[in-house]
């Protein structure tokens, strides 16, 4: 078994815990600049599987990867009023390049709309240019005044996808397909982490948007964290930008954009979703390694022999295995990978291959299954599934015990501190709004009655889902 | 044929020709900030192939990826003394930050050897932490006088790989594996460039390196572009961050540690390789799209047909297809595929198709190739092999052909005006490098006289390549 004195105890401080385990796991580190982040290579090759999945699907909804400039003049944010308030505070600026000083200071990206939105009106011309349909992966910049690793860093990575449209109704249609397509379908299938759908309320839209689709996840401690949005532009940049396109019958309009993105964040929301006392704990579908192969006791020949047919046969079976051999007793390896998260481990011991036998242990539940040697790779194949499909039948049972349906705000305020509430947003005053904010609770989305995503806040009958976040 | 007006002709301007084709095939356009690049769909496309090769080689040979800061503290370039001379002249400094003066200025990463040394010197204690080996993909920022797009660009895409080592045998070895394992075979085997390997003369180190090593590729006008470095940086980084284990024994000493980098540029030495006057000639290995099926006329059932079960029967061979159809006229898409270089298209006509013909156009020759429809798919995938085979035969002839051996300096000087000339080192005194920069020449690389890498400049014997170079 893990030492239990490697992390400090969720239960006891979660915010410690998750200090702890992005440093032990070798996830990350602090970078030397306030609010940086260096990401190791065992948190890096996570963000890379995130990254292979997202980019699938994006490329699935018809979108193309570009690239687009770190530096954006300074006058370019100022273009959009509320889209240059929402983001003063936390650009980082560049005054001196090349041994002078800048004519025009540049700004580090905190998100390329104003940039793209400069070329697609370059790009575009007429109705048959249309949808444009584009992402990038990149790193951008907000500066951070109370960092913290994979949540809030003042530079992180992501994708950001920026569309134009020729009418209001298909920029809504592909931000919505977006949404489900790319962003739900990946937290739910690979991450398992069960989400909450809905809009945010027009206090806590994108700057510039007049609509933002979110993935609300449950943490462990009962916090939201909020996992990708998806931001309905309507012409607030056509218009700043003039992205402009003739339709059929010659007329011009501007354009209707949308702006999505997903983040390193999500590394972090993976780590308190999943994670328990003993470290992380990695869906299959998403580990780089899905399963490690431990032999019990280093240079005995029969051991060796079976760590390798068996590595042969997951291999055979497209299973990302590693095996561990030689490297510090096997309670410690044991420890290390339960602290990586690895979701299956299997054990080949001198004694219980004398009965053909070798054990396979589940990350996530600690159950010890004996299986015979050739029907190692077999078992552990199904094993994968089942413990990927586990996992999200867990935090969707967490998910629903912490959510607490309300009929007033001093119940939700109450049941918000441990959990979820689920309120009527009627009730949802600015004064209200005020009062949860003073207890440290936001409305964090806005549903209709069957959870599905209301087209507006002003739709009848909505529903609004208020906990504490990160 | 494709219009022999798009683009400015070679032989006329080919500097002309090269913008012409970047802005025409939608490869890249200038940024809005001086230097900098949109790099648009089908260049990115393009890069993600290189980077999708490149990234597949580093992991073989061992290395992990790793993500670092943007920003690095001004004070860490300082502490090499050749590195901070090196690119002081092109360094980006941030000095405003989430609205207020930084104390410390920080610069946008020109290259991260300094910030990554930091971390190594964090992350190694003993010789069982060695070899660290590590990369990273990210933009990088140069302040560049003369940018050209993918060329010199004042940020550009890249992967820089750090490792630290405990012998300088082994640092040396490490690089020479990357250089061969990595770079030459993944810029002779999939970009179809011949390179002519050796190491900098010491004029034109790495600012910092004991030693560095370069792949140079002919282009066609005959000038020289680097398409990837790797350097010996012997204890120079280790010595300024401290980067020490402890061996075996116990005793303590300084790492060895090298670099290694390959970058957008890469895209620019396929332009400027391959491309003719109808555009971009993408070899098949790293063509997104490596055949387009070309329907002769549209809305003709027999047509529309046989382009479905040609498209079907290219995917099941897992060739990359495209099948374009209903956008513009035939003769304007012909045009535009050439353009992008796509190495094949298979034109399927009705007159053609009655008698149970379709058309395969070779791009690199512009031979036609009538085959029977049931037998284009397979026809077509060893053509792919044929010509990512003759690309490669080319382009060595050529750069064989224009690669003069001479005795003299004045020579060399002769022979480098429209190629390359290979000169003995020996007869390189300072002066002579004087005089050759006068002319606009450079010496590319050292070689041995059988054409492989030497370790050092003072070995007996050596060759030297001088070319003018981008």
């Amino acid at each position: 078994m893990a030492n239990p004195n490697v992390l400090t105890p969720q239960a006891e401080d979660f915010p410690k815990w998750y200090q702890d385990i992005v440093a032990k796991a070798e996830m990350a580190d602090n970078g030397p600049v306030r609010g940086t982040m260096v990401i190791r290579p065992y948190g890096y090759a996570i963000w890379e599987r995130m990254v292979a999945e997202v980019d699938r699907r994006i490329k699935r909804a018809g979108a193309q990867n570009a690239y687009f400039p770190l530096f954006i003049p300074q006058s370019y944010l100022a273009k959009e009023a509320e889209h240059v308030e929402g983001f003063s505070p936390e650009l980082a600026v560049v005054t001196v390049a090349g041994g002078e000083e800048l004519a025009e200071p540049v700004v580090v990206r905190p998100t390329s709309e104003t940039v793209i939105g400069e070329y697609m009106a370059k790009w575009i011309q007429s109705h048959r240019d249309l949808p444009l349909l584009l992402n990038q992966w990149a790193n951008v910049v907000r500066w951070e005044l109370r960092p913290r690793l994979f949540l809030r860093s003042s530079e992180f990575l992501w994708q950001e996808g920026h569309t134009a449209h020729a009418t209001a109704e298909d920029a809504a249609a592909y931000a919505r397909k977006i949404h489900l397509e790319v962003y739900n379908d990946f937290l739910t299938s690979v991450v398992a982490i069960p989400t909450f759908l809905g809009i945010k309320p027009p206090s806590e839209r994108f700057a510039g948007a007049t609509n933002t689709m979110t993935c609300e996840g449950m943490m462990k401690d009962g916090k939201a964290l909020q996992m990708a949005t998806s931001h309905e532009l309507g012409q607030n940049f056509a218009k700043a930008f003039d992205i402009v396109f003739q339709s059929d019958g010659g007329a011009s309009a501007h354009c209707f954009t949308t702006s999505w993105g997903s983040s390193t964040r999500m590394v972090g929301g993976l780590i308190m979703a999943h994670g328990d006392d003993n470290g992380l704990v990695v869906p299959p579908r998403l580990a780089p390694t899905q399963v490690v192969i431990l032999p019990v006791r280093d240079g005995d020949e029969a051991v060796d022999a079976a760590c390798a047919s068996v590595r042969e046969a997951l291999d055979a079976a497209d299973v990302r295995v590693t095996l561990d051999r030689g490297r510090g007793s096997f309670g410690r390896r044991v420890t290390d990978w339960e602290l990586k998260g690895v979701p299956l481990r299997i054990e080949i011991g001198p004694r219980d291959l004398a009965e053909g036998i070798v054990t396979l242990v589940r990350r996530d539940t600690g159950e010890k299954i004996p299986v015979a040697v050739g029907e190692a790779a077999a078992t552990a194949a199904t094993l994968l599934e089942q413990i990927q499909a586990d996992l999200l039948a867990a935090a969707t049972a967490l998910r629903d015990e912490r959510t607490v349906t309300v009929t007033t705000v001093e119940e939700a305020i109450a049941a918000s501190q441990t959990g979820f509430s689920r309120l009527p947003w009627s009730l949802v005053t600015p004064e209200v709004e005020k009062q949860l904010k003073g207890e440290a609770l936001t409305v964090r989305c806005l549903q209709r009655a069957d959870g599905s995503i209301p087209d507006h806040d002003l739709e009848e009958g909505l529903t609004c889902i208020i906990a504490k976040s990160y």
